[in-house]
């Protein structure tokens, strides 16, 4: 956090997802490791089928972490900034329902 | 149809994804790359909202290979088991209409 | 069907849902039933979060409507326009990627 | 805060939507017109793919008022509850996810 100290939006609270960052890293190599797979199943010439499960396997692996970012965002960022004041609320929660509604619509 | 005849799903016609190979491996690949990034980003503890951005750009690219792969399984697959019988085209329906509901859902 | 015989673009083997009318116009009935009871709750003041609730319970039964139209669609419409020939098997796939698209996307 | 206090969930402060109470009955009727339009359809035998797209335009008409509605939720229920204290705001955020969740997956 140190280099992140005296810059940003919510240096102080933190992301929200700081305390899980290793846990974050770990889930996204997994989802690494199925965009790898993906590209193996159709160098073999697996069946389409197979590919498509597999693909919505790692949409849904994908998901989630964005799920998860989102809540430590809200708990941290969003709680942070409802209690700095109106203005601040107002400008997380705008930039907050912007990323829900790309969650939603993807 | 003659070729499909003697040998099983869909062998001798090839799977519906097969002419556009390179064309997937690679969509797949800055598939990858994205997820690479992601890792980068955490690691960097970047604001979660422009994280979840990356994201949600990440989850369209692989909903739109899905897409792609299905439209190439539909055109062959589907299209050769249609001609192929009523069994062998309630079977490929059957299977395809799991896969797309599993990417409605996610 | 009468009506429809000679007319449209595939009279000869109806529409997919075609014997599931009752069916589908009994679920679209309670969804219907289901955009009266959200203003009911609006009208009521209920609480937000439940409102949320019947409105995804609301969605995911017109999802699973869409779905079944779909289904039907492919096993009659897609499969006889395989059987007619190339053209008519390619437009139908065209006009049904496109449908699957908007069901993903929305 | 203090007309909160006593009151529990969030009588006082209202709901996120009482000021848009008319606007959000208003888009849930034209939705219910659409539930009735889609049974119009399907008695009527119109094409499968054209009742898609109409379920698809209704589909997105309900996800914009789910999307309202949580902003409005957001804006109001979630900043009163940060400010009221850390129960209150990790009760909310809680239950707001689940619904996110919801829309999400639906």
């Amino acid at each position: 956090m140190t280099e992140h100290e005296a810059t940003g939006h919510d240096e102080a609270v933190g992301h929200g997802y700081i305390d899980d960052k290793a846990k974050y890293i770990r889930r996204l190599k997994l989802i690494e490791g199925q965009a790898r797979g993906l590209q193996r199943m159709v160098e073999n010439e697996d069946y389409c089928i197979d590919i498509l499960t597999q693909l919505s396997a790692m949409t849904r692996a994908l998901e989630a972490v964005g799920l998860g970012l989102l809540e430590g965002h809200m708990r941290h960022c969003v709680v942070a900034a409802a209690r700095e004041g109106d203005a601040a609320a107002a400008e997380k929660i705008d930039e907050a329902m912007k990323a829900i509604t790309r969650l939603v619509k993807s």
